[in-house]
């Protein structure tokens, strides 16, 4: 039996209006409809796809729970919880929970280098108030912090409610490092765009992307083509898709992300500053990668 | 004639209240007043040492006014600015010239990378809301941004107020560099302790420094060797601080500095949350160090 | 059609006489039979495994002859070439055409840093001196000299006999940029052991492999496995000998793989000093990995 | 009293004749006579700059005795012997005793990374088979081997004729490191151009330097001031020279230097292939750089 979340879990972009930059919840709420009906199989706002790094505690809050009204249980969701104190982050993951998320993804985000101990007990600290599960979220190149999968498992260990692993630094020898040190019996998923063919090929069990936002066929296809063991039919479905890939991690994806809903005729406004939108030679770039898939 | 900010200029750690971890505005006044009494040519409240980054804006409004108004003239002030979104750092850099500062010191920092483009324009904002200088902070291992000499000098041109620059990167061939690039025009601080020898011997203006909460003599005393050209007592005075700059930077300033604070005898409390407070065999270590200076 | 190089490539030590440390052509000869005995479709001489950094140029040629005639064109045989000057190599790439090698292997080894224009240059000279097919290797950690994606397909088109592309670097995206930029037209060979599932999965065309050594069936299993599209067969594979593959690569290719012919009663002395052999505490190790396979 | 090695200790090239390519003697004592006649402290044949690693073991000693020749005891000579194998470091070694060197500088290079054991193995070995000083020489950038200073102080305790250590990582902190390891008994030397000043000022014995091929005057002039204690000169030479360290470190010592000199009227020859002569554009960036100095 497949676990509640695996294969192409979808992060929205967070919507903001044109005319004061505040977060549109309606056209939130269209987006989600729209990755869902394309057939995603879970939903996770409020990741680094969703600006929530940007975003006032009040914003975040409506982002929540306005989330959790348009998927409706058609899939579950998972909310993003990257908060620099420890005390704040408790706050939003209960406030999540109470929202009726169906877990939360807990990236240890952090101004200071933080010790071994100061990370384990920043998650047990989370893990100790909340009652859904907490998938582990391991992402230095935006954090400043590098989980090594000795101290991941060590976690899952110490807090019960940590049961499955985004992992984001590019290297799958992580991903071995992690299957190997549980037995195989951490869930792993993948969170580097360019990295899927090679996680889904060792054996992740989802993969955590905001290509559904521009495209969401070509991901699940790929999904489905290792589900169902068509290794040459996965690799024709990967490198299809490969540089868009490349792009929306190239560029950072809120930028690229937006400009490309724009392109496909969906306003989701422009990231907030310091990030500016994508210039023109980006777009005129992105439209022809979007055209050749 | 020396430049407004010169010589060493000290971070106060923020003191937070022992029975609700509150900020504790009395005793950051009493810490001001031991480090002018100490000698110290400047105060930067705010700055990574004053945990500025763990604060609620009502906190770091309140440190603001309460630092200004400790300071009371006596030296010059300035401000750290280290928000993720430009809306938020012009709010507070102007809240820091309204309320008395000096000068402001930012430091670009990001969830997504920031392109050369984006840096710019996060300062040049800033800047046209201001009047007073701004010292540019360069701090990669803290704010996942890095800038390199030539990106700075092109800011320094572009933003009329960007008039100094603090250099973290422990590498002296920035500072070299800004020097060359500048041809001497941009004064360039050290933001690395353990570079301050170097630094000061390659023309370092200032040395940004929390060291003085622990010891001011010291770093005094390097500075005033250099200035007064004595090299041997330079490096005599560097290397008898050596070790204690070496523990702070390797066990992160506000765990170090309040610990060795609480060893002298005077209560900041303890750090926020994931930040641990510093454990028994650092604390070992640490009397040992200020024993031995 | 199957290029001529595919599959298992097979790196034979070269074993040294336990009584002077001169090389062993008789252990060389019987270590070749066997790995062609156990199915391996290629053999690769004097690679990094084969410690030609540390041969004389007589040892070098003899080697070279003495491992031709041991595959006795039962599968193809390809010399490996990493000379720090342009004029030996040559010297080498000849000698070993001329013996009857079916192609060479030609690493950039540098003491001083190379410019694009001098590895270009580099490979062009040894090009034109051949008329056999060249595999480039590239394999930073090694050779000190790393070559992006661009710069080899750049080579490949500008020298007409670099067919095939050793990548050894680790990371999966340059194996899919090669395959990008050369539109699948330049066949690349996986040189990263712990790499080998993702590089398999990913298209590559063979896995260049000192483990045959030790155990040539489970790579040939997971070849075979990706061969026929079975993912969930060449995952089983690939974690089974996954300990070893860390093991070899972690504590250096001729240091491990004699230390574990030793252990299975085949005798190739010992890697030359500054190598040590592997200690006791690393011989229990590698005792305790080959039993669990 | 200073020690025997100490000040400016100079680099020569190694000529080659225009039309073979062969070792030039009479050019290398030539260069030898006018470093010498400029006012060096002490001779290094062989290093680096010198293509050690691109000359046979027959030029090798030949270079040798020419240099010995050379500086007739006029001044310090330190030979430098960085080969892959510790039987042919030992060899060259003791031939370089045996022609009358003061000192040799040991660099270990490898192919295969060295463990700690087998780095202290290699200097034992030659330390054991020599009577005169060895210098340690680390220098990641081009062995592909980082020796600590924690490493290199063991080593200096381990093997009592290794009495000095040249450092060229370019990190400042390495000397701090050294100097307060060994309680400053352990005297140390630059060896990254760049970080003279810095490394003069934190107390180095002295620096090892390609530099006065070209210009001995200034290195010189720097070491003299810091000596005299006079900073705010020695500062100014620093920052003159600076334009031609950065650039004989860019372009590579022997590329930019053999070209330099030939600005000069020295005919040295150009580099060995793979390295390539300095291009037109360089040249031109090379003679302004000279004639601003």
């Amino acid at each position: 039996m497949k676990p509640l979340f695996h294969g192409i879990i979808a992060y929205p972009v967070t919507p903001f209006a044109e005319h004061d930059g505040s977060v549109d919840l309606a056209q939130l709420t269209k987006l989600i409809d729209k990755l869902i009906n394309d057939g995603v199989h879970a939903i996770a706002p409020l990741g680094s796809t969703g600006e929530s790094a940007y975003l006032s505690d009040e914003e975040w809050d409506a982002v929540t729970s306005a989330s959790i009204s348009a998927v409706d249980k058609r899939v579950p969701i998972i909310v993003g919880i990257s908060d620099l104190t420890t005390k704040n982050a408790i706050r939003r993951a209960k406030y999540a929970e109470q929202a009726g998320a169906d877990a939360v993804m807990v990236l240890p985000v952090s101004y200071w280098k933080l010790s071994e101990e100061e990370i384990i007990r920043h998650y047990s600290s989370i893990g100790a108030a909340l009652s859904i599960p907490i998938m582990l979220y391991n992402n230095p190149a935006t954090s400043g912090i590098d989980l090594s999968p000795e101290l991941i498992v060590r976690i899952s260990k110490a807090v019960s409610n940590v049961t499955m692993v985004k992992e984001s630094t590019g290297d799958i020898q992580r991903m071995h490092r992690l299957n190997q040190l549980s037995n195989g019996s951490l869930p792993f998923y993948n969170g580097s765009n360019t990295l899927a063919l090679a996680a889904l090929s060792a054996g992740a069990t989802g993969w955590c992307t905001a290509t559904p936002n521009l495209n969401a066929a070509l991901p699940l296809a790929l999904y489905n083509a290792i589900s169902t063991g068509d290794l040459a039919a996965a690799r024709q479905h990967f490198f299809k898709q490969l540089p868009l890939l490349q792009f929306i991690m190239k560029g950072g994806l809120p930028t690229t992300i937006k400009a490309g809903l724009r392109l496909q005729g969906f306003d989701a406004g422009i990231p907030r500053a310091p990030l500016l939108p994508l210039g023109e030679k980006g777009n005129d770039e992105l439209q022809t990668i979007l055209n050749g898939i």
